[in-house]
């Protein structure tokens, strides 16, 4: 695996090694020593799209795995003075590096990149237009099995906004490769009708199928994204599809509640429920670091010797 | 001592202990080795509002005693997303990080931190409204103790605007607990009735109080906060509370001038007196890395063993 | 040499020595180990121009030699509540460091600095208005060097904004000096008379001056500074002065492409012949690099033992 551009692209044995090799790098840095598989080795973010917490969580991998780490932030920069996305990159690497990651408004971009630059260069999606965010899909699926110490046969509901998620779409694909039963569930208008082709259910009426979830993972209502009204209003979006003590009480009581983040407290999930004892919400984000650590570790060290 | 969050807090002991200290590691990374008192160990700054020279000061500060430091900075974050003050910061803790340094527009902010995060995580407030900014008032006392070998027994103005400075309240509780004697001196406008309450004398005349003064530190003009009309013009501020070569000469021979920077030159302070043998604003920088490693190592070691 | 400030302050046994150097730098980090050339030392970049590219290839060629970097970039700073550019660097030198890297619009703002800093702090010039942009005159021309084994007797064609171009002086200024013949060609409006000073010949038709010359240069049309009308339209001046295939066939066989970049394609070059084999474009990026540990190196530790 030389490169990470989506769950997609891996079968049920390459997720597993994945899930398996984070539960190893988990806590590195922290709890663990720090290690050096990535000594001398030099990782650059680029993100063309507004992300603290993401960038920071590779960052933070790529130096506990004793690796640097260097930011090209696109404020302030060549891609101001006309240069293609392209070109930029292609300077990046020219500077010598080993690996992109790579968070873009286009979908695509990541794939694009690994025509445009050499081979020895690994390419990371963190996250491509509404295309793919395969570490986030890694490290909920991460949690869960940490959760419920399986993936298979388990009913994982993804609730909210499908059609322009990248975080749905790379659950949908590591989660039914495992063997999970997904159901996606949001408004039509957020539903897309392409989400047919994958091999999952489709609700609209959340209150209808909670009894059933193993899992609720609730998706980030992108404010920023939607200037089109796909749903009337915030009320009625909590109103039908918010995770609230109420609905938290016609779930299972071992209902694993997980959320990408950043959440909008009162909007996708009540403060009760983020903050109560089902929520894995801070969890996810450690997990993060581990899942981002296997990632980095195997797609720029399964390259050794290539330079 | 886990976190700094005013010197209000403090006892004349603490900040003794804490100037000391600030002794010792005056010069490292300097003209002395580096040391690696925080070495493993990661500080997280997060800073809401624009600064710096006091980020820098950290972050260097951070890694001449051999830690990490890792920079979240607010613009393009997650709390344009909607995300509250309080998630970021939880979710910056879960990445698995030793302090926080925190500057925010409302006073209170680093506190709340403390209540928020785990214990293990140290906070230091880098400015917080116009509640607190410790180590500026650290440095400034350090400052003066390095040059007037004592505080006791001192006369110390801080002229300007008292009302909306952070800088001025740190100043006044660090001290009077270390037994000088403090003039707060500004318009009317701008020194508050609340400032009755500190053991403090209040002046409107800067030329009535000179003679007496060993130390003046000229508070900045902030005119990024002051919208309202605080004062009738630059013009007369400079005339009745700049620090200038006329009031230099009617003031003690050994006067020490500080400032805590950035200065507007002609304002509350001329050029010829900002470049003079009184004035201590660069030393005050240098001290400020010294004040802010002996803060760093004393609030992070002196948890060893509760991780 | 203590400071780099332009090629026009240089010998050519300067120059000759810089470029030797960087030879044996080069790869340093990618295809051999990492230095520590650098070790202890802090290198600040204070960029007041937008720059991406420039700044990560020194603070990349800082880290390569185990130097510290710092970033002091201008936006949220200091100098946004009213500092001095002077006082904003005076401060940063007092918090103890041993060069800056900076880039500014104003011509002379690095000479400036070597003026106002103590002379311990090495001024490398990172560009300054219209003035000079050493580094990248020096990595052309190591560029020039490492294809043509030579520089001494080459015809080097400098085609577009002469007017207002850096890189066009400190080529203009290195060139000359080790024995190259220059001819800067573009529209009137954008050759200034002043260059008449210089050892150059100046020529207004491209098409005229090809067949005889070894280095044709393409400086960038820098949209983002033109507001004026300087020529008629992009379409007529990528027509007159923009390298293609045509005119790359009217050219030397073995003709040397070079364009500082970022390259707007179809302007100043088109995609073919600037992903073609005439082109080293993206080796000056690698070659940037080397070019800058070099100097680094020689105006940092030529210092060993001032401190």
């Amino acid at each position: 695996m030389r490169h990470l551009l989506g769950l997609e692209d891996l079968s049920a044995a390459d997720i597993t090694r994945l899930l398996d090799s984070a539960e190893v790098y988990h806590g590195v840095g922290v709890s663990k020593p720090k290690r050096d598989d990535l000594k001398g080795k030099l990782v650059v973010t680029m993100f063309f799209e507004a992300s603290t917490r993401t960038k920071i969580s590779f960052g933070l991998a790529v130096r506990r795995l004793g690796g640097d780490v260097q930011d090209f932030s696109s404020g302030g920069s060549s891609t101001s003075k006309g240069e293609t996305f392209l070109d930029t990159a292609r300077n990046i690497e020219a500077m010598g590096i080993d690996a992109v990651v790579v968070r873009h408004g286009s979908s695509g971009a990541p794939l694009a990149l690994t025509r445009s630059l050499q081979p020895r260069v690994s390419i990371i999606n963190a996250g491509d237009g509404a295309h793919e965010h395969p570490t986030q899909g890694l490290l909920d699926i991460f949690t869960i099995r940490q959760k419920k110490k399986t993936v298979a046969g388990l009913t994982v509901a993804l609730v909210g906004d499908i059609a322009h998620s990248r975080v749905a779409r790379s659950n949908i694909h590591g989660l039914t490769k495992l063997g999970a039963k997904v159901i996606v569930c949001g408004p039509p208008t957020l539903v897309p009708n392409e989400v047919k082709q994958f091999d999952v259910e489709v609700a609209h009426d959340l209150d209808a199928i909670l009894h059933r979830c193993d899992v609720v993972n609730l998706l980030r209502v992108q404010f920023e994204r939607q200037r089109g009204a796909f749903f009337p209003s915030v009320g009625e979006y909590a109103h039908l599809y918010g995770m609230n003590g109420k609905r938290l009480k016609a779930s299972k009581p071992d209902v694993l509640i997980l959320a990408p983040g950043p959440i909008n407290r009162g909007v996708e999930i009540t403060p009760d429920v983020a903050d109560g004892p089902n929520s894995a919400i801070l969890e996810q984000v450690e997990n993060g670091l581990a899942v981002r650590m296997a990632v980095l570790a195997e797609t720029i060290c399964s390259r050794a010797g290539t330079r």
